[in-house]
């Protein structure tokens, strides 16, 4: 009675709000049929990433090469180096019924908007702007200035929030991959999802 | 942040689905803010009933003044006595801001659909006819014809799952208790149910 297609789930928000660390946990609990997405990359392997596993590693060429024929759901330029989603690789998890989860930043996960809008797009929000600031400083060594700069750009950021579906405040960590683990158990339950061909019911009768 | 509005959630299914149960298991987990509907009811109360807490206990006359004067969601005559869900009750809880859970048979279901199209309206539907015999067969102990008579009713009920936002299988109690539990979780983190006033995130600038 399920519909044979995954869903795409991207997972979103400002910089330094926990998305990664959500997205961690969230695989500890070995939900069936989920997988995250690997992302492609032109940045050199760090010691013990394995192409395939961690990143898909390609140089310039065959990244610009993906740019040009759309092969990517969505792309970023980060300090000289190129990150971006192969979209091949989500959408033939999805049609092998796998759910997908994509942890991008905000502008990626516009363009993904803009390519694939049968996505169901979460937005993680911090539970306040101190909040945020504090994780920013905590991070790292950054002046003064920059800081300023980062808090003004999630401002921007968050205005983002209402074109995504689902809104999950991480205030804390366990009830934020609490949420998540629900929207995609609910997700899997929308009407959408199910073919409802009563016909095998009517066998039965 | 969130909005103070509660929601509706409507359960309902074809009979012996197994609704009631799945109701009594979710409310053993106590989740926060969550309540169960009180009907109102003509028929005399049991022994240790209580009027307020098990049902609203009121004569025909007053129940027909409360069709009259449209303060139900939704109501039936059942064997001579009539059920129905007040209004008031509902609307008050949901707009102290509580989530409202009604378990409704299909009728029931269609008239709240028609009073109140902001519910969520969840189905519970059989893994199979096969099983869903099996269930009413357990149940009772009814005649073939009045079996065949269920069977066929509950083959046009589950026609109108195309109207519902969601579909519970109903195969392993845990599995469908857990499946509703996600879709209160994930409707919580709906966009909708966010009152997105970026000024106070502004403020702390």
């Amino acid at each position: 009675m399920k519909n044979q297609k995954g869903l795409l789930i991207v997972i979103s928000g400002p910089s330094a709000v926990g998305k990664g660390t959500i997205c961690k946990e969230l695989f500890k609990k070995n939900i069936e049929n989920l997988e995250l997405s690997i992302s492609v990359t032109t940045r050199n392997p760090r010691h013990g990433e394995i192409d395939g596993v961690n990143y898909y590693f390609v140089d310039k060429n065959r990244f610009q090469e993906m740019i040009d024929n759309g092969e990517l759901l969505e792309y970023a330029l980060v300090y000289d180096n190129y990150y971006g989603t192969p979209k091949k690789y989500v959408i033939d998890k999805i049609n092998e019924g796998k759910d997908v989860i994509l942890e991008i930043d905000i502008q990626g996960a516009k363009q993904v908007k803009e390519n694939y809008d049968d996505g169901i797009f979460v937005f993680i929000m911090p539970p306040s702007f101190k909040e945020l600031k504090n994780r920013i400083l905590k991070r790292g060594t950054e002046a003064q200035k920059d800081i300023d700069i980062r808090m003004k750009c999630a401002f921007d950021e968050i205005q983002h929030a209402k074109y995504y579906n689902y809104i999950v405040v991480n205030d804390d960590l366990d009830k934020a991959v609490e949420n998540i683990y629900c929207i995609i158990k609910a997700e899997r339950c929308k009407l959408s999802r199910y073919n409802l061909d009563l016909f095998e019911f009517k066998e039965e009768l």
